[in-house]
């Protein structure tokens, strides 16, 4: 492993596994080991969880939404209270989104041209316009590590002609971005193209002619069937530039990650482990759990007695937590999100001492099946 | 001060200062130092809070209700669980309730009798009876330090013969507790009365001589003028048996505490501080605060810069607070509950202070004054 240290913005590769990779990109907010996950802070805040809890799970780096925080409270408040980072009490690396994704399918009275989107706010039917120029400003003045190209991002099952004129807009999108950046945050472009192999690759070419310095592959997880999604990456993702960190966006289940990871993703992100946390579903090392099922009532071991989170290691028994949810109490939510996070941790973690050790598709292997046997002892 | 031990369940006063009183109860899960303010843990969660931030926050005695836990997760299965305290991870004391309160309040179809309450619950509404076997058999199954027994609880402004028929019962009720409850197990009498000061003397003076190891005021803040409550205490308290410790049940705010407690109140509950956390109202050194407000959007303050708690020594600001609050993100409720506990905390520790030096008249009467100067300032 070479010594030398890492520019801000800079990604090294350390190992290779397969088409696995161990890398390390480097913020102004501290080094980002990959494969990584990170967890979602629509509103500046991980939901339901302390900042300080969400960094003793492990994470590094979290994602925030730019239209989120554009519309409440404001990317010049933002900005006037320090950044996210300080206004959000969060030191580590921090991404946000274009916005773009949100305005499209959040927003009402939606207009899309060359120029950007326009819209009416959801908050309060305000008329909005997101230009690639007003992202990266309103970007930069959220002050977040990693920006994210404004781009086209058709549905699952669009015909090939939208996802030409997507991946050709997002391109030009792209060289508008790159002009109106602010200097040293980091642009990440978007790889547009549906399950389209030969346009994704194509797509891939052009946005690493430009100076980015990552590249993600949007448009996935839309719809399509999830078979396809692994079917186009396993063609796509080994030949996306080698040399930048590849984050696939808004994916996914444990099984996504742990095949995705197999193809050469470095970055992942998604609502999952919270969003599933708050409606009952836990990730364990068998396989998923819903804790409201009767068969927790008297349950008194931890959700997970492999797993080493707060909630794990601090005797809070499924009986308890199954109490807490049907009650609707708030501590269950914080609870079983910390230990959803914890599990996404420790799975990009085991899978980076996996690449370290060249052993990533016997662990892959072995984790699925885990997984599925878990499934099979229980139904 | 006397360096004897002290026996589990037994009361020491430490000091006096006019009425107000500073003492030890001693529990078997640790010493409890009066005055005290117990948070509501209702359905075995202080709502919102993690047990460990509880903790923090200088609490050392909760308080649960026992009807809420006898219909669910039912008190079988708690007592099956080891008890509240390692149920819900709270290794400090515990008091419960009688669940005579909420029988009478929550439920529907009730019926009064002398041998208890027959209702519906409010959750299926299964027929149930709570008679006071029924009640110490299902806070003995619970495991509380404290038992409340079942009283009755007339509503503010009740005829004098409605409360003599309560006192009387209240009484009888008594016997059957100390002769049902679990051997170990502290349990308090409950003196009704309303606001007649003859009627509360002579119910204290009888409930004095059943051995019981605390002595309650039930039957305040139901809907009295505050005032009325305030002018019956002064002439109360100071002449219920001095031996023993007094606690005001369901009171108050912040004021009602500083007055109770210089008329010789030992104990407090109430759920005011995480009720108006998650209703918006924080309380300051210099007043309350409404975190919706519009002066707080750019506000780069702590809720309280004199404040000590986690959520105003972590960075965590007026404007973020703010923005999480008006976003319903569930974070919102926890640091500001965690803020509002820290003030009960830490008002009844400056309390002890006050006593421990016999100054607590100049002391109260500056608090406040405090807090009066600070409305007059924002107004």
């Amino acid at each position: 492993m070479a010594s030398t240290t890492l520019q801000v913005n800079e990604f090294r590769l350390i190992a290779k596994s397969g088409n696995a990779r161990r890398g390390t990109f480097a913020t102004a907010h501290g080094l980002v080991e990959t494969p990584v996950f990170m967890p979602v802070g629509t509103q500046a805040s991980v939901k339901a969880v302390d900042p300080r809890l969400v960094a003793e799970t492990g994470a590094r780096m979290l994602i925030a939404n730019t239209y989120h925080l554009w519309l409440r409270p404001g990317a010049e408040l933002v900005a006037e209270q320090g950044g996210l980072h300080a206004f959000m009490r969060w030191p580590h690396a921090i991404a946000t989104d274009s916005g773009g994704f949100q305005a499209f399918s959040l927003a009402e009275r939606v207009k899309v041209s060359e120029d950007g989107f326009e819209f009416s706010s959801h908050l309060d039917g305000a008329r909005k316009k997101l230009t690639p120029e007003e992202s990266m400003k309103v970007q930069g003045l959220l002050g977040s590590d990693i920006a994210l190209q404004l781009d086209i991002c058709p549905p699952g099952g669009a015909a090939d002609g939208v996802l030409l004129d997507a991946v050709a807009r997002t391109t030009r999108w792209a060289a508008r971005c790159i002009e109106a950046k602010k200097p040293g945050q980091a642009l990440v472009g978007i790889i547009q193209g549906g399950t389209n192999p030969e346009l994704r690759l194509r797509h891939a070419e052009e946005l690493a002619r430009l100076p980015l310095e990552g590249l993600a592959l949007g448009g996935f997880s839309v719809g399509e069937p999830n078979a396809d999604m692994h079917r186009t990456l396993a063609v796509v993702v080994p030949f996306v530039d080698a040399r930048r960190p590849r984050y696939l966006m808004g994916v996914g289940t444990p099984e996504d990650l742990v095949k995705a990871i197999g193809c050469g993703v470095d970055v992942f992100d998604c609502v999952m482990p919270t969003r599933n946390a708050r409606n009952g579903q836990v990730f364990t090392t068998n396989g998923k759990l819903v804790i409201r099922n009767a068969i927790y009532r008297e349950d008194k071991r931890p959700l997970d007695e492999q797993c080493d989170c707060h909630t794990c290691t601090h005797g809070f028994s499924r009986a308890y937590i199954r109490h807490l949810y049907i009650a609707k109490e708030l501590l269950a939510y914080e609870l079983l999100s910390i230990h959803n996070l914890r599990f996404y941790a420790r799975l990009t973690h085991e899978a980076r001492r996996a690449i370290e050790q060249d052993v990533y598709d016997t662990w892959a292997h072995e984790t699925l099946r885990g997984w599925q046997m878990g499934k099979e002892i229980r139904s």
